[in-house]
């Protein structure tokens, strides 16, 4: 990223610091952070001054994106423990931890991320991938880490009835983790029919078209009880059956949806807010006064999630495969954001540096 | 309230229906929201729509309000079990419970509040007041109950730091309701110094100024861990020590609070919203995405709540009698609606209708 648009150069080759390997990346996946990243840059910036980051990228040089990788060990730099062979095919959350704080590979002027050959990585962190596992698989360990920590931060009970709103990359992630808890059934809501195809492959019971029905709609329908003799008693002038507490996952993250979301949930709603809205935002805090509805905003994952989700992904108990529409190498990349910015045509592009 | 003021008049003896009880009010406090509905009566009413309530006050017509009332039986309607004598006084939830819905005492057309000489209740909601328990300390039921209700919906662990945002009688019934539970120091602020008076005898350890210090440094000061072994590691570019985690109550309810809070909250806070903003709000999602923030909306109590409430203040668990500032006649209630716009003069002033 230089200066408002991706280009393809030569840059130095990153030094590995104590504690440090150098890696090649094999693959990795382009999130719709990065999207944001390049065509909303001041915005992102000033947002990773705002949140008190200690990091924060400069405009005017180069940055190498890319955080949702599988590489290979090359080279190990001073005071690393070398346990792994070189040539091992290695994840790692992106963070680049030195003395002074983490850096986060992929949004940093000093640590390159995924989309060019090299990066460097903190030896501590790294995590062999199984032989069983296809390295781009292995590169989505981390958008799926977002959805296993998302559902475990949401403390899913017996009873609850989930309602996913977006079927991006984001909310498949969600779905495939909520398919390991025992909320069912699974509804999902989103404009374009490929991504409700998606949904249903990674694991929805229900997929909703928001333009020809309400989601809520939908939602109420699955959410009676299942064993009405736990339902609630409910006065008599209320309508309709009782239904199971609502936990709703944002996976949008645009300006206006949770404001949308606490005028249509019912009383006591959980809502996730999984989808990362970079813009202020306006709510009508009476709406959730008057329904005592719940926000929870969530971000990331932590270590022992993501090392679970690699094991998940690698097992089949988190479903990739139909999440991979496209690869490209390095020229690729530029032509890859545009075409990811329409969403029926791609789920996960991975971008392949070596690749001829 | 006559079309947007305040006059005294006489309106119709309400007449108990089926299941109803004609009370006569020996005290009613006055409540910021009826300020709020007052002075913003549109906007007051526009939200009941927005959240679906079933009965909206008609501007057009009077509305008696006062619903922190306690009151004296006088007369059973028909199909009542008449249980309680003649004269009994009660406490009441202000909720008149009909076939087709419940209408708020105090907000509706047609269901007289305790601004007047005469109320009606459903008698399966009403509550007897202790001998011990004086008539204008019972009527701060209602009010003292917010607080419990909201310390509830919080959830406190053993180890949670809280701060109290705003030292009205909502702010006051939280610290009152906190000082039951194991959560210390209860550290409040509020801009006036009555208020924070007020705080330290309903329970509050330490009380801040925001005009001179931020709230939250002085919290970080109290919320260190008092075992240091639980406190969970940090890494060594952290400063400072490890904090416990945060739960502050938002009891102003007034735009930017919520923002504010989440500017300044640290990783991990539960913001728990008790203050009722009528308005539209805006937020920044990215500090509430960063920091993994949760918000939770609260509103009102439980029936259990409100009968515990009534309880605790009879025992002198809930401290009461710092709140009454002052008490008014019918003719003194517009008098007093403009004598609590100020902060530092009252914190609650109780209508008798019946004083001389």
């Amino acid at each position: 990223m230089r200066k408002g648009t991706l280009v393809v150069d030569e840059v130095a080759l990153p030094e590995p610091g104590p504690g440090e390997v150098l890696v090649k990346t094999l693959a990795c996946g382009i999130c719709g952070s990065d999207l944001h990243a390049l065509r909303h840059a001041e915005r992102f910036v000033e947002n990773q001054r705002r949140v008190g980051a200690r990091f924060v990228m400069d405009l005017a040089r180069d940055v190498v994106m890319g955080h949702e990788f599988c590489a290979e060990v090359v080279e190990f730099g001073p005071k690393t423990e070398r346990r792994l062979p070189v040539g091992t095919r290695v994840c790692s959350t992106p963070g680049l931890v030195r003395s002074d704080g983490v850096r986060t590979v992929g949004y940093s002027n000093e640590t390159p991320g995924g989309y060019a050959e090299y990066m460097r990585l903190t030896e501590s962190r790294l995590l062999t991938v199984p032989d069983s596992l296809s390295t781009e698989r292995a590169a989505l360990t981390e958008p799926m880490a977002v959805g296993l920590h998302a559902v475990n931060m949401a403390r899913i009970q017996p009873d609850d009835a989930p309602l996913v709103i977006g079927c991006g990359p984001v909310g498949l992630a969600v779905i495939a983790a909520l398919r390991l808890t025992v909320a069912r059934p699974i509804v999902a809501a989103d404009f374009s029919p490929r991504r409700r195809a998606l949904a249903e492959e990674l694991g929805a019971d229900v997929v909703v078209d928001p333009a020809a029905h309400s989601p809520w709609t939908q939602w109420a329908e699955m959410a009676t009880w299942r064993d009405p003799a736990r339902a609630p008693a409910l006065p008599a002038w209320m309508p309709g059956p009782p239904l199971r507490p609502a936990v709703v996952f944002e996976c949008v993250g645009v300006p206006g949806v949770v404001d949308q979301l606490m005028a249509n949930a019912p009383r006591g709603t959980r809502i996730v807010v999984v989808g990362v809205c970079m813009e202020p935002d306006t709510i009508h805090p009476m709406l959730g006064i008057s329904k005592e509805l719940a926000l929870q905003f969530v971000l990331g994952y932590t270590a022992a999630e993501f090392e679970e989700t690699l094991g998940l992904i690698a097992s089949g108990a988190i479903p990739t495969a139909p999440l991979i529409t496209g690869r490209v190498g390095l020229d690729g990349v530029a032509g890859a954001f545009t075409e990811l910015a329409s969403p029926d045509r791609h789920a996960k592009i991975i971008v392949e540096p070596w690749r001829a």
